[in-house]
């Protein structure tokens, strides 16, 4: 057995979540804050048996793994009334943080 | 040294924090969620020396095992104004998903 | 790599995530209770390079170790209405419990 420790950010959880759920993977949800991502992170625990990490890897990368998204930043009014600069920018988003480590035993009672 | 993950259900954390009291074990709580069981959860982490892991095991099967209750239903009231099926049925609850992890240094400061 | 977990008292963890931070170091915080520490505790994963272990516990070490501090003690009014006993004392703050461990692998998606 592994266990696998994830690191996303906080809007990737229900997502990261549900495709766990839908791969009949166990995933154990903490909450947790700063650190490896700039804003709020959610940190899954994941123990697995060795041959299914890669399948873990896969879901948590194609969930959560950094991609640009373009939002429109909140308008700002100059002195003239003007609004300024309302045109979509493109930010970077999701990213996860992922170690694996050696379990000695694992039971269920 | 060890390091024990222990995730239970809610309804067994403070019992189980006794236990460990009791016995002289520390053990720090994490309130989790999902997961390796299905109602809400809460994981404990105890660094422990090795000689003392079956003794921890032994308090998390003794207070946390899975077993058999008995609860009556909430009632449902039919048509005709007779309460249907207030009898007490056998519902599973508890169980705990155990690991044990090695330690390489431990401190205290 | 190597993870290092840390138990500190919450008093001092925003003193030790502010240190973290100047030393380029990323740790995840999680809320914690109970267990190694009497009062609240917060609990610190830094997933950091073999090399640098040194420094994340020298650093929890400076910000998080007991340490003795004095305090004046809350009023008690004996029956005459005379305060007894508003003389600082000296108490125990601080302390950490540290563990590392092997990680097998690292990923950043
Ligand atoms: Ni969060
Ligand atoms: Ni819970
Ligand atoms: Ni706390």
């Amino acid at each position: 057995m592994k266990l696998v420790t994830a690191i996303v950010q906080d809007k990737d959880t229900t997502k990261l979540s549900n495709a766990f759920v839908k791969a009949n993977i166990r995933a154990t949800r903490l909450a947790t804050s700063g650190g490896f991502l700039r804003s709020g992170n959610t940190t899954f625990m994941i123990a697995i048996e060795d041959e299914r990490v890669p399948e873990v890897m896969e879901i948590i990368k194609k969930v959560s793994q950094k991609r640009k998204q373009f939002m429109v930043p909140p308008i700002s009014l100059d002195a003239s009334g003007d609004h300024a600069g309302a045109y979509p920018i493109e930010i970077e988003v999701g990213g996860a943080t992922v170690f694996t480590q050696s379990i000695d035993s694992f039971e269920q009672f």
